[in-house]
């Protein structure tokens, strides 16, 4: 996180404008322009090449305390900059990221009384436009509530769009890919029968990140950056316009936010790109987080893990004592342990360690777990012990099913017990309504509480994985001990009874909840059918086993689950072995060939070597992938090893048909590669010295 | 809290009931009938000496999940019994308490599918009637929300009332002396002006304790026993046949209480008298509580102390550092504890050491204060060090500001400082609107946490006094260091702008409040008009001096705060030390004479001597009192020390006009004094030895 280098211009220190002004400003690049005008209401617009995207849309802000309506203002003063600088992040997809935009701030005042200060900071860059609104310290305004936020994104036509229905407290749905008129959000909602807890937000209400596609091949991708003290913004569409309104999250008496002066909302996030590869190459949302406090991180490490956990999901054990199958037993956690002290695999997490799990879902139980407390059969002491002598860490649990004020009070002691067991991380659940009731997971008080978690966690030098939390906004260039979340349809849907997975769902993935931070999306099933333990059971895993192996290289994550059962990962121990090799952090990635609903190729070099990996998931189409070499350095030798598809796999019929290959490779190879349907492959490139 | 005899009749060990009987249940004495109907609904009705007190009145709840109305039940069994015992509460109004009822346990079905099983428990006291509902571990039934709980009081007759508005956050107002059909709860509650957070129930909820009257000279009280893991009962009045309705406090979502089976309800209470001193003088609300729990507590320790506190409310001091009057700063606690070692007072309350007081209240704040950070002019380990060597205790504060999220993540570090620092008792405070947003301070959430702060700060032996809490009903007796609590219209509401005190409201406190529990109301005010520091204000003490002294004495708590500043309380050097002498604990209390509304006479004896007071206090009339000494034992000599008002002493005009007798006292003698209007007097009889 050294910043490498600032540039910074104040093209011009101050304007004083009159109330109808209208402004521009580019981008670096002066491909993109954003165009402020200021008639009866405020708006913003955003144009490619002259081409408009974003038609003329609202800013601004309904408040239920003051009562007041803040859409009318007087520019007061505005303020322009260009940044350029560097920076790099303490784990990622690249070792350094510029940060280069032209900013315009805009002082407003509304034009009712009592007048009302707000800044509304633009920075545009040459990928797209974030913006946020500032509330500075005024003499008018202290304290005060959302009603809404008023922010607008007009499109004016009828996009393409990858999205998931609007929910307050869940975004574990599949995608929909549909026309924006096409939108029917309850339904999408209803259909879900395997989501535990839901509430949904609407029939027009979508949840970002968004991923909307026009009929002039521009990708246009909808987030928001640097989400803490706020709700989230899930966005309603209005179909005779094609616009699409900020619509937060709300809390238990119905208000979105509660703010004091001197603070800012979120980045809105627009990214612009001609090409889907641009979209999943950029980092707006990372450039628009701050910065971490400068401090030691060396406690932060990038690990893999297995879990005492999916023998759960397909029935083998239980997390329950009462089951008499109690998966998280001292001698069946010892056989974890030694599986990955045997494959150099960091961390073994336990689920089911402790006590309640007999009756800790679905009645709104305030106290469920206590956090501290294992079961009989768990002897803790004595696998804290083992594992050390393994040189493997536990990676503690704790479930909160969803009651987080029980959290809370127990958190310290959660945490201090972690620490004298010698566990540095931690993956939190969230499963269930939340209490305090009427609050939602993605509302702004369990927004503030994640950040609390994460916090605490710090201070005792904790890794946080999430889970059931709400989608990230790039809060970890921030807060970097929030390694991952989950935040999404993660790879445990495989077993859910009514969807599972689609074969297209990780390249949606990719373009939509990747794109705000590391998805715990726990890869590397190498077990299939998932009726081993249940015959009675339909499900499967909807990949084959090489995509299994590739999206290790295309979803990045600094902190990963092998999803699947020692017993079945080992299986293959060439495949487990090559895995448990690939990189955890990245000095470049380069999206060479993508599009959403259909595949991700990547190719990432190593941050601590030579090496390259390329990698590449399809959906249930069968689709030939053409690869270029010409990045690698001329006049070298590599070795590449690639593992692919077989001839005849298939997600469904045939999903472990699979081939590895060895040769000898140069920058002007070009090389052709299958993959099958719901398939994909990794290539992995080394110099030969 | 030794149980000294048990004498226990199984009357009948069950009986076999057809669906439509009616049952009878008699009080020890014979005098009380209960009498159990189920034709349509199950009703009960309470009779005294055959005249009807409470009409055939519901029993039963609406569920919202699972969705069941329960009031149409089939009497499975009944089970008899008769108890008789005796206990010693840790501190109280008496050293032994008779605890003997008959006892009639309904072992209830539900007629509709799936049916489900209820207990409803009466025991009949001579004083009167308790009952409450038990949910039995079932096949068709575990977890329940409670949507309203559906028993009724009906009384059929105009009765005279006791009564203040229903409120889900403030039980902190005047108290209405009306007709039932007079009652207008809105009126009464928008009158209020200076209670800082309200939400009123409805037009025609009130709250208990509730004390009527009958035109045929019965005096009834409705209140309830034991509510730990529920919402307060407030009571809602038709007005076509008088009867009231139970009417619990709601969550932030409408619902009104979580339950598992294997729990019961609050006890429900109907105190029943001829006289209004037997209201006073039943122990029934005690004996409905359960038993503290075998242990050591001999760390609960009976208490005066001193506050730094008025010094803020008339505008001497403030509590905040910015206000440039700060009162709790280092020298000026010394003062405290220089004042207090002096007089041998136990503690002295600072309130205003902790940062956070420049912006605590109104914004529906999180963060407001961290409980463990003084302010830079409060030198916490220098008046730890002081107070310990003059043998004072610093007692803390911990002002919520109604932020119970934000101080249950931070309480086991603030009890943990308490410890650090050698104090053992801590004022909570509640001001505020609640958050998790949409709770109130008397709904189940905010139970259950006043008791979770108890509970935790026993772990730590911290005695705690709890302001603007819920109404006390009893608990302390179960929860010993839950020493007393505001939850009324206190002292400090001599203070209050727009109404203030009426002389008559102690009066009626000791019928209502008190019956609850130990009332933290600070009395001890030797200063009247509240200008001093403030010329503007017109505020004043609405009692006279003597009356001040006779509260010590006429309202029993264990741990007492003197109200007024030390320089005023050392204007009276005298009735200070008088104070001081009055015992915490007693052997026996005798209510002599006492009306609602208009006095109240007590007779104590101390528990660790011979000695008794006798005190008293009037409403805005002046009374004469007939004292009759035959209580004390025939052939020994006493001293009597009498502070009673003066002549032409009176609350308004003059009330600090006292006078002091001294005398000697045998069983004949009888004694006439004069209260003056919004007085009282305290006689004080020692045994010549």
């Amino acid at each position: 996180m050294k910043k490498s280098f600032l540039f910074l211009v104040f093209l011009s220190a101050t304007h004083v404008l009159c109330a109808q002004a209208s402004l521009q400003l580019n981008s670096p690049d002066g491909q993109l322009s954003l165009r402020i005008d200021n008639q009866q209401t405020l708006t913003y617009s955003l144009a490619h090449q002259g081409k408009l995207l974003v038609q003329p849309s609202r800013l601004g802000f309904s408040f239920s305390k003051p009562k007041l309506t803040l859409s009318e203002f007087e520019i007061i003063e505005s303020q322009e900059q260009e940044v350029d600088q560097s920076w790099s992040p303490l784990y990622g997809e690249k070792s350094s990221i510029r940060d280069h935009y032209r900013e315009l701030s805009l002082f407003l005042r509304t034009k009712t009384q009592p007048a009302v200060e707000v800044v509304v900071t633009f920075r545009l860059f040459n990928d797209g436009l974030g913006f946020r609104y500032t509330f500075p310290v005024q003499k008018n305004l202290n304290y005060f509530v959302i009603e809404e936020e008023l922010t607008a994104f007009k499109f004016g036509a009828d996009h393409l769009a990858f999205w998931i229905p609007g929910d307050y407290d869940t975004n574990e749905f599949l995608y929909q890919s549909t026309r924006l008129s096409e939108i029917n959000a309850l339904q999408a909602n209803f259909q879900e029968l395997d989501i535990s807890v839901k509430s949904p937000a609407g029939d027009r209400v979508i949840q970002t990140p968004l991923q909307l596609v026009t009929d002039q091949g521009y990708y246009l991708h909808l987030h928001e950056a640097a989400l803490g003290n706020y709700p989230v913004m899930q966005l309603e569409l209005d179909k005779a316009d094609f616009s699409l309104q900020a619509h937060l999250v709300p809390d238990a008496v119905g208000n979105k936010a509660y703010l004091q002066t001197g603070s800012s909302t979120p980045w809105r996030s627009i990214i612009v790109s001609t090409t889907p590869e641009g979209i999943l190459a950029s980092d707006l949302i990372l450039n628009l987080n701050d910065p971490a406090p400068s401090g030691d991180y060396s406690w932060i490490t990038p690990q893999r893990f297995i879990g005492v956990w999916w023998e759960m999901h397909v029935g083998k054990g239980s997390w329950d004592l009462a089951s008499r199958k109690h998966a998280a037993n001292t001698d069946n956690v010892k056989k974890y342990i030694d599986f990955a002290a045997n494959y150099g695999i960091q961390g073994v997490l336990v689920e089911g360690w402790n006590q309640g799990w007999e009756d800790w879902f679905g009645n709104w139980k305030e106290e469920v777990f206590d956090f501290v407390s294992p079961y009989p059969d768990y002897n803790l002491d004595e696998l804290t012990a083992y594992a050390q002598s393994k040189k493997v860490r536990l990676i503690m649990h704790h479930e909160t099913a969803g009651s987080v004020t029980n959290y809370e009070r127990r958190l310290d002691q959660a945490l201090d017990k972690m620490v004298l067991h010698g566990m540095n991380t931690v993956k939190t659940g969230y499963v269930g309504k939340i209490i305090p009731r009427g609050e939602h997971h993605d509302g702004q008080w369990m927004n503030r509480h994640y950040l609390h978690v994460g916090m605490k966690a710090a201070e005792k030098k904790i890794m946080v994985v999430s889970h059931e939390s709400s989608r990230p906004t790039g809060l970890h260039r921030t807060y970097p001990n929030l390694m991952a979340s989950e935040a999404a349809r993660g790879n445990e849907f495989n077993n859910a009874p009514t969807f599972g997975l689609t074969p297209e769902h990780e390249t949606i993935l990719a373009f939509t909840r990747l794109k705000g931070g590391p998805l715990d999306y726990t890869p590397g099933f190498f077990d299939f059918k998932l009726n081993r333990f249940d015959a009675s059971r339909k499900t499967q895993v909807n990949t084959t086993l090489a995509k299994q192996v590739a999206l290790f290289v295309v979803f990045y994550s600094p902190i990963q689950m092998l999803g699947d059962l020692p017993e079945n990962l080992e299986k293959f121990p060439e495949l487990l072995r090559f895995i448990l090799g690939i990189p955890l952090d990245w000095k470049e990635s380069h999206y060479l060939d993508a599009a959403p609903g259909d595949q991700v190729i990547v190719a990432r070099k190593s941050k601590d070597s030579s090496t390259w990996y390329v990698a590449g998931i399809s959906d249930e189409q069968a689709r030939e992938v053409q690869l270029d070499f010409s990045f690698l350095e001329k006049g070298r030798q590599f070795r590449a090893q690639l593992i692919k598809d077989a001839e005849g796999a298939h997600y469904d019929s045939n999903p472990t048909a699979i081939e590895t290959l060895d040769w000898k490779l140069g920058p002007e190879d070009k090389l052709r590669i299958q993959m099958a349907p719901g398939g994909g492959f990794v290539v992995k490139i080394e110099e030969i010295r």
